[in-house]
């Protein structure tokens, strides 16, 4: 049985957007997981009974306290014991859950994924990534979006590794391609991280690189894992979210733009963390909750944890 | 009378979309401005019959040689001295003409821009800048998108007052909004060259800076010059310009997203050296041309490259 932490207070639309994602991550006979639903007892069972949701599934866990979203992340995880975050941490470091997944806030999550669960041996510095949408219907991944702003080409080598595990066991490509976003086409293009890091990635043998990849290609089916520090990919991830916005705005009704509402896909796992943690968009609705929960089951299925692991005992040894 | 010379052998459609471009310039009544046609003379003349242009408003200056794109850029331009780039750079050193464009080897012209014009004092490093659409129809600015990969604090300060100049002279905004690219909105946010420029720019008395703009304002109307490294600007540039490749291929018709065709808007000068340069994209056409020349004649009313050299004059005394 397969133990996933679920806050019920994170996110904008919190207990009800969480509570429907389970309903619906049930509705497709998940008889292997067992949920546990961590916030304020009373508002999860005033809207339970209105949604079709196995009884023996799911465990509540009071939490009477909340982080909200704009407080100081390591302050109100320290001050706040008894919030969702924290117990949720305090509930994976101590084995009593094998996944944690929050849509509040982000600081506190990544601050509880960084110190109260820590880095794999060997991993300088976890990333966070986001999907990139394909024509094709594909998924490519990108990383870092943002948790690292300033890398050295040791980091990026790392991301490369971290998410073609991501995207080999969990987006189920057989031999995922990574390419290094940059400027131009050739080797030696490129600022001096980019030309640092391209001999790594040609070097490293657990990777597929195909070499660089453009701004143009990142939407296009080029690499699977397009890798760069977080500044570039924040900056990319964020501009891809607004195009959505504005194919919105302008009512403009495509296949592949509606790939562009990011929150859907509901946040990628935080990669080189010891266990499973998933950090979901503020504003996630009923499908976001439902595809953390299936990723995190994912995750605890593939043991993708450990395929970390043990890739870089390889690198260090 | 404006002296502007044109490369007619630059791009992917020579010489006869710029001959179009030319026709288009001309068909506005622009009586002011006298073009030097420069490229092969018998190529040139061969399909000037078939166009509309008024006798007197051009010379033909033969060059017997082309720079192809794929060739080196400083070795061309040296060994090629009787290309159309070599002879243009040439005449525009010597005043025989008040401004250069050409849509050829982008490298080159990069080089001839940088050594044979050579930058205003005080200016560290010229930019590239290129326009970012906005929904209510206006052009916003990003700076740098490609010539600069690693850049300081001061030269993405330098960049602020080059864009400023050009969004208010050329743009014809009144006092254009400036917003530093970055990952998060509040001061203290992104990575050690965005911390280290917001102060910079916080005190810059020249410009009219507005805080952090993040990717997902970046097409959005809230500042008018977005400045950032050329890493990230070029990342930025040919994803958006994928857009619009997208759209294409989708088939979606929006007036929005047509603006997205970047190839129309012809390229922004090269900002920060001693007279006019402008490089156009490759694939120009005859849209480009008009508006490369139009912005050329703009820049030489307007005296940029002195309101510039005014600026950077202050700044050092």
């Amino acid at each position: 049985m397969i133990r996933i932490g679920l806050d019920m207070m994170g996110g904008d639309f919190a207990p009800l957007e969480a509570v429907k994602g389970v309903e619906a991550f049930f509705a497709d006979k998940q008889e292997n997981v067992h949920l546990l639903l961590i916030g304020d007892e009373a508002k999860i069972k005033e809207i339970l009974p209105d949604f079709n949701i196995p009884a023996n599934a799911y465990s509540i866990i009071h939490a009477p306290q909340v982080i909200e979203m704009h407080e100081h992340p390591t302050k109100a995880l320290k001050e706040k014991q008894q919030s969702s975050i924290a117990i949720g941490f305090h509930l994976l470091a101590s084995d009593k859950m094998d996944a944690f997944i929050s849509a509040g806030n982000t600081g506190a999550m990544m601050v509880g994924a960084l110190f109260s669960i820590k880095a794999i041996e060997g991993v300088l510095r976890p990333t966070i990534g986001a999907y990139m949408p394909r024509e094709n219907g594909t998924l490519g991944l990108l990383v870092d979006v943002g948790l690292n702003a300033d890398c050295k080409p040791e980091n990026l080598n790392q991301f490369a590794v971290l998410g073609s595990l991501f995207a080999k066991h969990i987006l189920k490509f057989d031999d995922p391609r990574v390419g290094l976003v940059n400027i131009g086409e050739e080797e030696g293009k490129g600022n001096i991280l980019a030309q640092a890091t391209f001999p790594l990635l040609k070097e490293n043998k657990q990777i597929n690189f195909i070499g660089n990849i453009e701004g143009r290609d990142i939407l296009l089916d080029k690499a699977d894992v397009l890798v760069c520090e977080g500044f570039t990919g924040n900056v990319v991830l964020k501009l891809a979210e607004s195009i959505h916005d504005i194919t919105k705005r302008r009512n403009i009704h495509d296949e592949h733009f509606d790939r562009f509402d990011f929150e859907k896909y509901g946040g990628v796992p935080v990669l080189g963390v010891a266990k499973p943690v998933i950090i979901g968009h503020g504003i996630s609705h009923a499908t976001a909750f439902k595809n953390m929960i299936r990723i995190a089951a994912l995750m605890k299925e593939t043991d993708l944890t450990g395929k970390i692991r043990e890739s870089f005992l390889v690198t260090a040894s």
